[in-house]
């Protein structure tokens, strides 16, 4: 175990743990005893019905879940519905590799598929809540992907879906690019094969990460515009150095690795021997597919073949200078188009 | 000096070499014995006015030149015009880091600037040729870049100008691209400053360039399409590593981030104290400028900012899977449509 102090109530709280026991995983290998680190935001009614699951993405967690997305009068309001975020795997938040007791701790850390965070989600909601229906699935990115997966392997379970610039399947093109994140990072000396003492021990390949994200994660126009502006900063230095390194440089290396695996190998059609088609086929959640116009790798011509493969599906494509970065809702318009198209679903009676 | 087989005539031949004696860099330092490889595709005429030239981009040579723009039949055509490709400085045919001897050599060359490389060029055309006026200069990327330099600083001796999938002011976002392409490199222990044994020591830092060039140099519908076919690939992977690590591992290290400190600093305006407008006002050729649609880096929106600015200019718009590798021309349309544009602006009585 790694002390890092960006993990914890501080920073990212309040949450709780669910203990979900010893898990075996997809890929092989298991944990003792797998922890899931989840916020509530609004209460559980009677019915059961007004359950909202929200899981998180690659660096995120629920703390940005209720910041960009919960609110009183948005379309995420925790006044009407139970909205349950839940940190991924690898998180930092959840079982890590940084925060897990040896032997299983660090590059030891067993291989995470999308398919065991939606496995121990599907245990904490039923178990801990009793919820057998959810309202809405609803995640940007990796959290997209969980949502996908939900809406395959659980169809009855959900009744409305809305993945948000992410895949059901991922592509070739998004396989590469995560590669090079994942390189920045393993070419560090000071990675030393997962085996660091400190991250500040691989401080230079999570810098490279931070360039990587800076030149894919936003988008052309967000530099032509200067929109860092937005984020308070003063220059494109202060943007790459103080708010992009600043951020990852904080972040747990070998964290960031296994949930880039995860990212990288999420396709539902694992469920049907590879037949994506077969395997949207199955989903009766209504489901909105809300990609991000200026997105350069979860692409809204990608988003759109697989959305025309879910029945009663509609295409939302939401507008924004951030690019995948326009998740982070730091753009007025952004939570504006989201409440809306998430408003309009949840009145769907689905 | 080192002997790389990559760099020849065996690989990149016929092509010429052109003594430009003692030459003082923009940004300091000097070569005692500067040369620009060329070659020369049909003669010049008795005028001297049918000459067209067409700088190289990144990795790019003369070779690549000849084989996707020149041919009899097409808008370069070889029995009508004078085509002169001069390989940039760094390109590993002309002066650079790899072929220079000691102590100018490796991680001691000069920095060069796209100014340097048109005032060397200028040199050649003039002293060697007599040649008084061009009647195109045209380039793709880098070959852009140079295409607006000759443009803007002679611009009584450019009739016409055809910048393709390039800017005459580099871009924040490009600028950023750049360096993850630059510390690809320089993060493999191997380049050890500049001063490593054989191209061989750094293959790993080559290799991860190569894949942020797949991430960035092509586009998702590359992928999703399963374009690599066209370049006769199988597979992915054999796209990824049999031509894409196949091709970097061959290149000069050094030699890349001579060319790459170049391309980021790209910027007319250095003419006019950073007014660009006033530089581009200075253009009396006539222009097209041609970006790529599905370019990642050379976005048409930030060359239309700058086609908007050119009198007379007019933007014309290259459809492609390719991304920015467009410009390869492994495509059909693209030689149809290039040699559309071209061709009518080489009728233009400019």
């Amino acid at each position: 175990m790694i002390d890092n102090p960006y993990y914890g109530q501080e920073l990212h709280g309040p949450y709780d743990i669910f203990d979900a026991g010893s898990f075996e995983f997809e890929d092989g290998g298991h944990l003792p005893d797998l922890k899931l680190a989840y916020a509530v935001y609004g209460k559980l009614n009677r019915k059961r019905d007004n359950a909202i699951l929200f899981p998180t993405w690659y660096s995120g967690t629920s703390k940005l879940t209720e910041q960009i997305y919960v609110g009183k009068g948005r379309a995420l309001d925790p006044s009407k519905y139970c909205i349950i975020s839940i940190n991924q795997i690898g998180s930092g938040l959840s079982s890590s590799p940084h925060n897990t007791p040896a032997p299983w701790n660090m590059a030891r850390f067993p291989r995470v598929r999308i398919g065991d965070d939606v496995r121990a989600q599907h245990k904490l909601l039923t178990e801990k809540f009793g919820i057998e229906q959810l309202a809405l699935v609803v995640g940007g990115s990796m959290g997209a992907q969980q949502t996908y997966e939900w809406a395959v392997r659980y169809p009855d379970m959900v009744r409305r879906a809305a993945p948000i610039a992410g895949y059901a399947k991922n592509t070739d093109h998004d396989f590469l690019y995560t590669d090079t994140l994942n390189e920045a990072i393993t070419s560090d000396p000071g990675w030393n094969g997962g085996w660091y003492r400190s991250r500040e021990d691989v401080h230079v390949g999570l810098r490279r990460q931070a360039k990587l994200w800076s030149v894919m994660g936003l988008c052309t126009e967000f530099f032509a515009q200067e929109q860092w502006r937005a984020l308070g900063c003063t220059s494109l230095e202060d943007f790459q150095v103080g708010f992009m390194e600043g951020l990852f440089t904080q972040m747990d290396p070998n964290d960031l690795l296994c949930m880039a695996w995860k990212w990288q190998r999420g396709d539902v059609s694992r469920h049907t021997g590879g037949d994506l088609k077969a395997a949207l086929k199955r989903i009766k959640a209504k489901t909105f597919v809300m990609p991000v116009d200026t997105d350069m790798f979860f692409k809204v011509e990608d988003c759109k073949r697989e959305q025309k493969l879910i029945k009663g599906s509609e295409l939302r494509v939401i507008k924004s200078l951030g690019g995948h970065f326009g998740i982070f809702g730091f753009e007025p318009a952004y939570h504006e188009q989201v409440d809306r198209h998430l408003s309009e679903l949840l009145a769907i009676d689905a």
